[in-house]
C-alpha cells in the first residue's frame, strides 16, 4: 500500500483513478460464443461446458433428486446460517415494495404509478474455487418479493458435473427450482437469447468472471436489461484517533482477498493510526489463505492522510467507493454528507462482511465510481413502474388548450388533432 | 396498415417485432467524433457546430441576455400553457421522493435506505425543426425534485447561432441556467468528458437522431450512465365496439407522424371498429402537415382482430408498448392485467398527447419492447439509493456467528477474520 501525506487537491482526481483495467481483447472472442449459442442453442452449450468447464454432461437442467441429495450434503450449522441471512435481508427488502398515491394534477386527471414485477430474470451465480451461494439470497430474495414470475438460475457445473450443495440448498430455500448447469459468456447468451432448455429473460442480474461481465455487456446492447456494468470490488475506510487498527486491518483485508484487481482505500486525519494500520496489516495477511490475492491488490491501494475527518468524506464522496466504512468517533455526522457510496458501514462494529452476508442489506453493489449515478440492487431492481392516466371529459377541458398550444408550438399537429376533435365532441354535447 | 384477423398464437411473436433497425454503420463516425471531443474539447466542439449546424458560434455558453431576450419573443397564451404543464408534472412527480423507514433486522443490527441525488447530470434536447420544449419539462422537473446540483443542458443552434425561445424559456422556468449550444453526437461527447466550457457529467439523459442515440450507447460502456436504451416511438391501441373510431384514428396518428420510423398497432375485438378507424385514418391523414412521415410509418403498423379484449390485453404484453391507450368499456378492469407497458391510457377522453405535454405523467418512456424491463423516467432517474448499516456490540454477537460461517463456507477467511477478531475483543470486554 503506498501511502500519500497531505495530498494537494489538484493531486486528488489522480489519486481516485482505479487501476487501469485490462485492453479488452475478449470482445470477439465473447461474440462468437453468444452467435453460436444464438444459432445453436443446446448444442452449443453442450460443448462449451466439455470445452470450458470438463464435463460432459447429460442434461442442463438440475433434477430434482439432485437437490434433494445435495441438500443431505449442507452442514446443519450452514444451513440455519443461511435462514438467519436470509430472514434479515427479507426483513430489509421487504421494506422497499411501496403503493404510491394517486394523484389528481388537475381536477379530472388522475395519474399514478404501479410497481410491476419483471416477468423473467435471470441470475447468474458463479460457481469455481468459491461458489457464491450468499449471491443467491442477494439477488432472489428481491426478485421473490417483486413476484417476479419466472426465476431461472445458471451456474457453472464442476469437473464432476455436479453444482455446489450450498449453491442448491440456497436456492431452494429462496423458492427458485429452475437452475441449469451453464456457466461463463455462454450462459448469458442462453437467458438472453433463450435454448430448447433454456428459456430467455428480460433482465440478466449477477457477478462473473471477464467473460460473463463482457456477455452482459453485449446483450444489454440488443435490449436485455442488466442489473450494473460491472468492475472490482473496493472498499474505503475512514478512520480518526478513535478507530481500532485491527479491525481497520481486518476490513482492508477482507475485502483485498476477493481478487488481485480490487482495490482498498485506507484514509484518515491521524498519521499514527495509518501507521498502526499497516503494521497490523502485515501482520494479519500472513495467516491468510489468499495471501498473495490480497498482496497484489494491495499494491493498487493506498493510504492517505488527510487534514480532518470532513476533508476525509470529500475525498470519499469524489472517490465514490462501493463499500464505505466510517470508523470514526463523528460517523453518525459524517454519515450525512455522503453524495457518493453504494453501502455504508458505520461505527467499529460494522464490518463490510456483515453487509456481505447477513445484516440484511444488498451486497451487489456499484463499484467503479459507478455508485455516482448508479444504486446497488434492490427490489426496485425487479420491478417497472408503470404510469398510468385517466381522464373524464372535465379533466381534458381542462387541459386540452394546453396541450393543444404546446402541441403545436412543437409542430406536432396531429397530436394537437387527438385533443381538438374530442373537445369538439364534448362541445357539441 | 396492414391488417391481420384472428392471428394464431403461434404467430403473435413474428406479429409483435419491431420494424428491423437499420444496420449500424455510424460506429465509427460517432466514435470519431467522441475521441476528437474528448482530446480537443470546445475547439472540436466549434469545429463540428461549424460542420454539422452551419454556424460558427462565438460562444459556446447561452447568455443571460440571450435568455432573457428569448423569453420576450413568446407568446403569453404558450407562456401560460407551459406554466400549467410544469405545475401538473411537478404535482406527479412531487409523490415520487421517498423516506424510507429504518429496518432493524436483528435486535442491534440497524438498517436503511437514503435516496441522494446525482450530483451532476446533462440534458439533451433536440433542436432543428421541432423545438422539443415539453422534454425540458419532462426531465428537468425530476432532476430538481431530485435536488441534483449541477443540471446542464445542451441543444443545437439553429443556423443564426441561436435557440429557440421557447426551449431558454422553458429552461429558466424549471429553473437551469446554465445551457450550451451543442448539438448530435459531439453534445453528449462533451457532458461525458467535459470539455474548457462544458461540465462532465454522471448522467445523461434525453431523445436524439441515430448520432445521439449510438453516442448514449456508447459512452455508457465507458461508465457514464444514461436514462435508458433508444428506439423509435409507438402506441398500442386496445378497442371495443364502444371505442370511438374518429379518436382512435387521431391518437394513431399522433404517434404516426412522430417519424417514418415510428410504429402503431389497432387492437379490436370488433372486426367493424378495426374497418372505421382504418376509414378515420385516411379521411385525417391528408390534413396533416407531416402526412407523408405519418404514412411511412403507418407501412410498418398492423391492425389486429383478435377473439376478445383479454386476448387483447395478452397480446400487448407480449408486445410491450411504450403508450397504451385501452379505449374499451372495460378498461379500468383490463388496467389490472398489464405486465409489461411505458405509460397507460384509460378512457377515451385519455390521449396519448396529454400524457406527452400536460396530463402530468413523464412522456420519456421505454419502446422497442424495453417497457418489459425498463421505467419511464422519473425522480428516481435522477437519485441513487445508498443502503446503510449500523451494529452494536449486541448487534455483531448476535449475526457474527452466522457470517463466519458463510464466509467459510465461501472460502473468504479474511471476510471471516473481520468478524472474529471483533468478536474476540467482545468477548474479552
Amino acid at each position: 500500500m503506498k501511502t500519500y501525506k497531505y495530498p494537494n487537491k489538484t493531486e486528488w482526481a489522480e489519486l481516485v483513478n482505479r487501476p487501469e483495467l485490462k485492453k479488452e481483447i475478449l470482445n470477439q472472442q465473447v461474440e462468437e460464443i453468444l452467435k453460436e449459442v444464438k444459432n445453436k442453442g443446446d448444442k452449443a452449450l453442450y460443448n462449451f461446458s466439455e470445452k470450458f468447464d470438463g464435463v460432459a454432461l447429460n442434461s442442463l437442467v438440475v433434477s430434482q433428486k439432485e437437490i434433494i441429495d445435495s441438500i443431505k450434503l449442507v452442514p446443519e450449522e450452514l444451513k440455519e446460517a443461511i435462514k438467519t441471512a436470509y430472514a434479515n435481508i427479507e426483513r430489509f427488502h421487504n421494506n422497499q415494495l411501496r403503493v404510491e398515491k394517486e394523484v389528481e394534477t388537475t381536477p379530472g386527471v388522475r395519474c399514478w404509478r404501479k410497481s410491476v414485477a419483471i416477468e423473467k430474470v435471470g441470475l447468474y451465480i458463479p460457481g469455481g474455487s468459491a461458489p457464491l451461494f450468499s449471491t443467491i439470497l442477494m439477488l432472489g430474495i428481491p426478485a421473490k418479493i417483486a413476484a417476479c414470475k419466472e426465476i431461472v438460475i445458471c451456474t457453472p457445473p464442476g469437473k464432476d458435473g455436479k453444482i455446489n450443495p450450498a449453491i442448491l440448498f440456497t436456492a431452494q430455500l429462496v423458492g427458485i427450482s429452475t437452475i441449469y448447469k451453464v456457466g461463463g459468456a455462454q450462459a448469458i447468451a442462453a437467458m438472453a437469447y433463450g435454448t430448447e432448455s433454456i428459456p430467455q429473460v428480460y433482465k440478466i442480474f449477477g457477478p462473473g468472471n471477464q467473460y460473463v461481465t463482457k456477455a452482459k455487456s453485449i446483450i444489454q446492447q440488443d435490449g436485455v436489461a442488466i442489473d450494473m456494468p460491472a468492475g472490482p470490488s473496493e472498499v474505503l475506510i475512514l478512520t480518526d484517533e478513535s478507530s481500532n487498527p485491527s479491525f481497520v486491518a481486518a476490513d482492508l483485508l477482507s475485502q483485498a482477498e476477493h481478487g488481485a484487481d480490487s482495490q482498498v482505500i485506507l484514509l484518515s486525519n491521524q498519521k499514527n493510526m495509518i501507521e498502526k494500520c499497516l503494521l497490523e496489516l502485515e501482520s494479519q495477511l500472513s495467516s491468510l489463505p489468499r495471501e498473495d490475492t490480497a498482496r497484489e491488490a494491495l499494491r493498487n491501494s493506498k493510504a492517505i492522510l488527510l487534514e480532518n475527518t470532513s476533508q476525509c468524506m470529500e475525498f470519499s464522496n469524489l472517490y465514490a467507493p462501493e463499500h464505505l466504512i466510517i470508523s470514526t468517533k463523528n460517523a453518525m455526522t459524517l454519515k450525512d454528507e455522503i453524495t457518493n457510496a453504494g453501502s455504508v458501514f458505520i461505527g467499529k462494529y460494522s464490518c463490510e462482511s456483515a453487509g456481505d452476508y447477513a445484516s440484511g442489506t444488498n451486497h451487489t453493489l456499484p463499484t467503479n465510481g459507478f455508485a455516482k449515478s448508479y444504486s446497488g440492487v434492490s427490489v426496485d431492481s425487479f420491478v417497472k413502474k408503470i404510469t398510468f392516466q385517466e381522464m373524464t371529459k372535465q379533466g381534458l377541458l381542462n387541459i386540452g388548450k394546453t396541450i393543444e398550444l404546446m402541441a403545436e408550438a412543437e409542430k406536432l399537429i396531429a397530436h394537437k388533432n387527438a385533443v381538438s376533435i374530442r373537445l369538439k365532441e364534448i362541445n357539441n354535447d
